[in-house]
């Protein structure tokens, strides 16, 4: 009888490839994907990056992931709403730190606008929480919106019919990067008609990612701050 | 060589089939949907109408027919931006006359608007327009809502990602009908994006038609008219 | 080692956002939807409003988070069929009390119709159940119509095929919220099929809420009420 | 310079397949599928089976190839609302003659109704029709079900939601075949609609061909003729 | 503390409306679609119909459900491969007994092939087992050729590309009713492919019922044995 | 006779609801989308801006609707390829101006970028064309590289698989905004592979505008010049 | 009045960049697709690679264009049914050229098959045709079998169900590359139906290109004759 | 009490269609598709084949019963990465042997990737893996270029937007059968994303199997070895 499993020298090999030179070529360490990959796996990539100097960052990260990788490494943090794992952090230089006010429409986008919190504050943004604004009570919108518009640029999560952007986008001028969330229950698609939505906004120049991607949207702003002149 | 098209004597038993007790039982003669039809099709039934004594609208006429028709039918009125054909008017009691605002997002979504619009006049009730308020200029909107709160019900014709039934459904208490346009471009799918927008709308309440149905709307407020004691 | 959850200080500020003026603006408390929300999250809500005087009502709630509930809240009651916790009750004025036929094609609709009826009679209406009377045997659906008749609005519950709203909107002048469900097999499309079948239905005037949303049906009908004048 | 066209002694090889044993094996002649085929294309295959005495029938013929078929071929009969050419009628035994009962919905389901029962004609079968006996005004589909119930088989055609094979089905015993038509406005989607809803039917035992397939529903009630003892 | 269960008073009379009258209207007793009930329910249908000297017939039954039922009707049985619990039989005349080749391309089509299998048998027709014929290995579906042929009518169970219904299709005139399975991986997306693949079927007549659905072949084949003249 | 055309009064009315004040809320006047206008609806909304002192664009202008348009204003211009019409320009603090790659995989997508292009120098930024650089020949498209990375921001244009939004962001860091196009046969499905794909780059940061929409993408790097600190 | 069109000097720069080294790197040839471009683009991509020395070949050009280039270009020629336009010939070794059996199941077919073919003997192979032999004719098939055996490689392109490459794939060993049609009617979708039917074949090792790829199949099959050691 | 399982003797006969002939036909045993089957119909087709003197390939064995598989055959090896049970192993001639690159994009496309590779080697030809390699991170996919030419065929595993497939079809000439994965998230559909990238590759001649279809790219490329001369 035998069960032959992958044999160990095999891994390594495969596994070797995590992408130093990214920090220099993209203004960022290579960030890990956590949700397709073992603790294992994950260690391993985490540990090529630190030992290199790279702060890291995980993402989907699940509550029993995150208690192991704690473990593992007692000087990282789990950030258990956002479902990311730091260790260090990203030294960005002063001018490039970009003031981001993170929206969520409803209760259930908090999940994915932690995400871009999170990720905003590891690549060494300033990011402010504006929750539960959504357009079913307009008047709360409104009230926050001074304070929304004294930031830079601003991350929009919105699930079902996803109008806040739109909103937004009409009233101030500043970058906006939607996120649709898979929120809602009927019709709403795992998020597609959120998505959708976003994409035909009468409001101009929003900008789109991926479906619970607060990782995503984060990341876009981080590379406004990278283009630019410094 | 005989080229057998259908004898005459055929189209008639099948064209007699017009529902004259509809009056009666839903509170509105039958309506005509032009698209499918030719215009003697068109005449043969808005003749067994008006012989009957029932007032005649057909829907999505297009200019061409409409021309036709109203050669054919000297006392009818062609309404070519909302596409209807109208011969006399439906006599609602004046205590069931409905004031309702007919809101639309944009200049595209006039011809929808208006189709809802003409149908209501014709249901015997008080249409008012509110065009051009989308919510890319939410000042615009909201300079029209003390007035449109004045009314008794709203339609909402809105396309691209229809966000404008979510403001309004979330400031006034009113019956809200929402009717999503195929206009836009990209993935908006022929109007299906509008459409699942106003579904998964978090304003609650909110009732939908099919995709460019101004008639439906129209006819869905005329229901409220009939349902309630009077 | 740092698991490091969010702040206590961060959740009450998140969560302060309750509409405690939806009343007023929109004739009906803020209503709760459960489905995406922890225990503490849902009570924390719940008392912000009983504090200020308002009834609670919450949807898509287990029977776990039922249980969990009716234990913090003692005068409240847990509707395991339709899934909603109330405490308190809305009080419509008489005049604006709805007669509504709550109708279910099917066995497996039930709980779709009893959301939708929980809400009616929070919101203060009278709704009556005429359930199981699906068109593959249509000497029930008309052994029932006189009765259904006697009501002021129709709320029809319908999955697979969904021809029940079709039929009665033929049969009928009143006021129609066709509700989708969920149910079948094969390509029924979580919905979907019910869904696109109601809005084409070839009954004039018929309007349609979202896949399962029982509650939004409830509501549009209270809509109803409020918009007319008293 | 040179235009090379495919050379004259290519196109009769590929054109030879003509399936001439098809009316041994299937019980019927090849049906020429006219709808991607030129009118020589057409004739060709048409000469075809002629020479080898059997009848033809040709499908999906616009106006103008019907007109230029009926010239070629002056014994043929063109039905223009059907958009069939037939030369020559099928001779099946008289105790296999199927009586059928071809039921349409609505007007712009006709052409499908009509393409079915021409069909069943040229298979030598008995088709009545039954037009305009939607479910919008269910009495007209009352007044007919005893006359409907005297055949053998149904086949019924209707478009949007096409409640009228569920109502019928769980009316009649007899075997149903369902024809959805791309008919209607809005989400109908050529037709998924009308085709989803029948697949959902609660009505037990109905069957479904391809969106406005009236061809394939004659023939699949010819096989009910055939695969039975005689 | 109060958990509000619905009144047992509530349930009969919701669950009263057992169709007794469709053995004589539609040529055999309701059938109970077991997949959205619970034991109970299903017990209580199930008793009505048997009180009525009415055999019963519950689809979509698991292991579990199957135990408990056979537990509560003795001289039931549970057909564990089709998912199907039976209690008596119905009787069919004679001269209407069907000969069906139920035949199925590959292993995971059993238990659809098996529920249309048990359902025959229910309803009085003589079904013979045709497994794994798929067109793979064409020669084993040549094979059981000339045995098929010997039938009156054909259910033909397939998955994948379903491409069995069309090859048979081709070679033998019977009515042949196809039956698309969600079996494969990848993009067969829940058995919409094999779905489509059918209707759109090169093989001439051929009709379709929805997915997985091995009742609803059974009992279109005996709608065959009902309409046509004894 | 009647053909009664909505009277000349109610159109400028609805017509007068230019958002005049965009300008000095979204940093850019009002565009106009041309597409679903007619001509002089065009010129209405036009002459509305141009006499309130502010340049005017119109998109989707084809070239019979160009050639209108330059005859009614002498001083504006037609960009063809674009399909755009521009009437004066907008006048941005140099400050502010925006270095911008526009990039285009294939010869079909020169029309998108050409559309990003001219919105781009109507708003007052500085873009450089990058076209026919596709991955198919990734030599091309690193011969360019140095010249693209001398820029602030990429608009990126592809059809087909967009594979090139994901090579280009793997290898700098700025701002990348993708634009999917409608180009492609088979199962392309009118742009939507190319966007699906855009979304899920594996390059991190990158965002996406609707299909063909080559102005979303220029007003999305315009408000990278606004939101951030002058 | 200025109707600026895009000066001639941007042109040329944009369209330079034919890929002359495509021939070393992919063993062919750039080829021009031509559905996108105008007939002027295509010359001047034409004239370079012919003055580069290497053949051309034109992929859905038009009768229109055909005639246009053929007047162009005298030495080239215009094959009308494959709707492709070559210019010189592609010269692989002989070692390299490829028997390969090009079938098509039905008439429909022909133009996909054909720019199958004309593309192989382009790039220096050797097809056969084998038209007509879809599997509604089983005989068909199984009488050219023997000869399709005798090939190295096929290619099989089908509309419809696509069950051809099935029953093909499961009786010869040969590689075999399947091209999706968009022929049907009904729920065919523009040759998804095909497409989806074909990736999950029943028989193993089939690969599928884009609908109605003749082009990119024949090219497959060149490939093969590329990578593998002469 | 009677829970009628189907009985033993029903079993084997079912089960006894082993296609022992397809070693000759197709030049490769029978594959087991294991997903859809029991543990015992794994086994008893597996000892046909075995006792056929065949070796055996089980696909879609999950932990458990490879195991189960494992301890039944004590000469077969559960390989846990590919999910793959093997008993013996076919003995291709030498010179058929194929040197194949079997590449993949990122992490969680390896079980894929090692599926394919699995099945190379039990049909006797001589894989590669090149693992990492997604175009993320171009400089990776250069290193290993010279590598991956130096074999005969290339199998390209990729999930999200499937770029990798392209940049490396339009880098080498070889045969190249791409795998879209069902990895990624948000509208990654799965899988339906990166299939449609695929097939609509910019680089020309690549071909595509089912999502997640490893096997199938592994027998595509065992066809190639099969149909050209030896």
């Amino acid at each position: 009888m035998a069960i032959r499993r992958h044999p160990r020298s095999f891994l390594p090999k495969a596994f070797a490839e995590v992408d130093l030179q990214r920090r220099h070529r993209l203004g960022a360490p290579e960030i890990i994907f956590g949700a397709g990959k073992t603790v294992p796996q994950i260690m391993a990539i985490a540990r090529k990056l630190w030992s290199a100097k790279q702060p890291v960052l995980v993402t989907r990260v699940d509550a029993n992931k995150g208690q192991l990788l704690t473990r593992a490494f007692p000087r990282g943090s789990y950030h258990s709403r956002a479902r990311i794992f730091t260790l260090g952090k990203f030294r960005a230089k002063d001018s490039r730190q970009m003031l981001v006010a993170v929206c969520a429409a409803g209760t259930s986008d908090y999940p994915v606008a932690e995400e871009a919190l999170v990720t905003l504050e590891f690549l060494g943004h300033r990011p402010t929480r504006f929750y539960d604004i959504g357009v079913a009570g307009l008047h709360r919108t409104f009230r926050r919106l001074p304070e929304i518009s004294n930031h830079q640029a601003l991350i929009v999560v919105a699930g079902m019919e996803a109008a806040l952007p739109s909103v937004l986008g009409g009233l101030v001028p500043h970058p906006l990067v939607a996120v649709p969330t898979s929120v809602g229950y009927g019709a709403h698609l795992q998020g597609l008609t959120a998505f959708l939505g976003m994409l035909n906004s009468c409001a101009p120049g929003i900008t789109v990612v991926n479906i619970d991607n607060g990782f995503g949207a984060a990341y876009a702003i981080h590379r406004l701050s990278l283009g630019l002149p410094s």
